[in-house]
């Protein structure tokens, strides 16, 4: 697949009262960047969304029990290990770490918020980890700051590009930043956050009003993308203010943030198909548009059932307009359905309509379609109002390869 | 893999009152055989579950419409078209089929029970059907009775090997026969029936008694392999009896009943297991035994979760000791958990054991272990004591192959 735009880094500006650092501490024992930390000056604000899963990884723990984080000072990312499923031991490496920095950058520890992503089950290696971050922050003040596309590169694992949009955006008269960075290729399955996320704006909101924007847009980004529905146990979106911008947002439903929350939600879109475009051997992206739903539970539902479908996923991947198993994908979700009344689309193409095979309906048309690198499909149940649309990828033989042994 | 004695055909005799037809109707456009017909001379009893997809077949809509049918004269499977998705005209064909049958072989139309399985959304070849059944029902009588590995090899459609399997059994001092017959390979995930099986005894027995002995096996058998998790449109699991074998039974909780039972349940979990050895693309076979858990339903969300996991099964296709991705699948299941107690096995080795990994847990011999064709996972959740197996298989480039191109 041409992985086109979205395969580029974008020029991402600095944002005020913040620095990057990224360091390599050969923590999958490669040497690449594995580990990233932003400092905000000032402090910033906060809100995030965590994972679902109930075998969350000590730095999830670590949200959990310190309630309602809302500065932060440091944030530190490492990839190659999850720090997932470490008991005691992997929590007090976390512990270790986030006091270090807590004790460098002169934060409390609950301003400190830790990611971590890659293998899971394996203790950090944190002597590695601590001698890297000794260093890191000796040579902080003579080191140049890095930039927003090394800390995209830090926080990778089997991702293929780093992932970073930039958007202008506008409060009122004054401009403002907002910037997203995210990582994930495989495991990606909506429950909450899908992914790591960060997106950071010079606006200055209260961690209450980044809560409020982060649950709005998040639903229909980071929320609605699936590779392969496997979820993670690490996964987190996170939202920061630097607060360089004043303005006079007291709620989140001020009319004055109206092209602000449209821009917003673009970016975490846009940022959440990155992801799919980088699918673990995903060679086509595939938009699963579903329409009249008797609920938007029911929407979402259709939309995952197909997405999530192995047999649709190969069959895309095989250029072959299959529509039965779209059926079949719909006809297994927990949706209320009426099966005579399906329509069904392939791009623009029409294959049902209101149950029946359109007349005249020429699969080779829709073959062709299929050698496209986007592919859409439009379900629509013809049951009531609500809508949904999630995104996905073609399941090739080169998931396989990269997740049969992921490891070595 | 070798398929050892999973992929024989074993000797199985004739049943009483029955006669069995197969043919080629070229549904596929290929010389196959792909048309069965059982004649139950004397009525059969018969009870069945099928398919809760809700874009369920024409065939599932005929069982729907006629409830309660407890009597049949005549089964007929077709393979290479599911009848699924197809309309009026698609259950307009099937009743042609019914009309045609039930007048040959005088019986009412509602004695007649149609499986069809194939491709999804394409019209029956009515009249190459037609055409067939003519030809052979008229030569019936001199045509020599074809046996059950015909049966078996006519309902095949991706399956690379027919299956079936027999048992004999005692009800008091009477010996009886079970028959299992089944197809299934991909689109296989429990809810109910999850593929086309038949199994027949020559004991005589009401519809009701069919009824209540299958649901007790089908949950522990059909209901719990999966390949894929995709449900198919079109599966059912009907039981026979050819009403040869006289006794006294007249509810299934009478104890004369027990070895029957035990035997019903090991034919159709032995049966279950061969659509999985069959798996797509399989090269081995997955237990998985979750033991510990708050609920039934828990359990088996767990077992489903980690046999339905791409990356627990591309793992295991990797013969890569990456146990991380079963405490995943177990955390993003719906089920009770407490991380911290989690035991897991792979085969006799232990890993964790109550949320700690073992002292000298020796990752090499796990490796090791995974060279084999049938793996055991084994998961006890320390909570409570409902239990659930289930079994699968892992996912290979070969079921990309397979599905990326089904119908050329």
């Amino acid at each position: 697949m041409k992985k086109m735009s979205y395969k580029n880094f974008p020029k991402i500006p600095p944002i005020e009262n913040t620095k990057i650092i990224c360091g390599k501490a050969n923590i999958k024992s490669r040497s690449r960047l594995d580990l990233a930390i932003i400092i905000f000056n000032k402090q910033a604000n906060v809100a995030y969304v965590t994972t679902k899963s109930k075998t969350f990884a000590a730095n999830i723990k670590w949200l959990k029990e310190n309630k309602n984080i809302s500065k932060v000072k440091v944030l530190m990312v490492n990839s190659g290990n999850a720090n997932a499923y470490t008991g005691e031991q992997g929590y007090l490496n976390l512990k270790s770490i986030i006091k270090f920095l807590s004790h460098e950058f002169n934060c409390k520890n609950k301003e400190v918020i830790i990611s971590s992503t890659g293998v899971i089950g394996e203790q950090l290696p944190i002597n590695k980890i601590m001698t890297t971050l000794n260093k890191l922050t000796e040579k902080l003040i003579e080191k140049k700051n890095m930039n927003w596309e090394s800390f995209a590169r830090s926080i990778m694992t089997t991702d293929t590009f780093p992932k970073g949009i930039y958007k202008k955006s506008r409060i009122g008269n004054k401009e403002v930043k907002l910037i997203g960075i995210a990582k994930g290729s495989g495991m990606i399955a909506p429950d909450m956050a899908t992914m790591l996320g960060y997106i950071f704006t010079d606006a200055d909101f209260s961690s209450k009003v980044l809560q409020d924007l982060l649950m709005e847009v998040n639903e229909k980004s980071f929320n609605s993308i699936t590779v392969d529905s496997d979820m993670s146990t690490n996964d987190m979106v996170c939202f920061f203010s630097t607060r360089k911008i004043s303005n006079t947002v007291k709620t989140v439903k001020d009319k004055i943030l109206d092209k602000f929350k449209k821009d917003l939600q673009w970016l975490a879109i846009e940022l959440a198909k990155k992801i799919i475009y980088d699918g673990e051997g995903a060679s086509k992206i595939i938009e699963v548009n579903v329409l009249g739903a008797h609920s938007y539970i029911d929407a979402k539902n259709v939309a995952l059932s197909i997405a999530n479908s192995p047999l649709v996923k190969t069959a895309i991947a095989g250029e072959d307009a299959n529509w039965g198993r779209i059926i079949m994908a719909i006809g297994k979700s927990k949706a209320k359905l009426d099966q005579s009344i399906i329509s069904l689309k392939f791009g623009k193409n029409i294959i049902l309509k209101k149950g029946k095979v359109k007349k005249n309906y020429d699969e080779k048309i829709v073959s062709e379609y299929l050698k496209k690198n986007e592919i859409k499909i439009e379900v629509d149940l013809n049951l009531g109002k609500f809508v949904s649309k999630v995104w996905t990828c073609d399941l090739t033989k080169k998931y396989i390869e990269i997740n049969a042994d992921y490891r070595s």
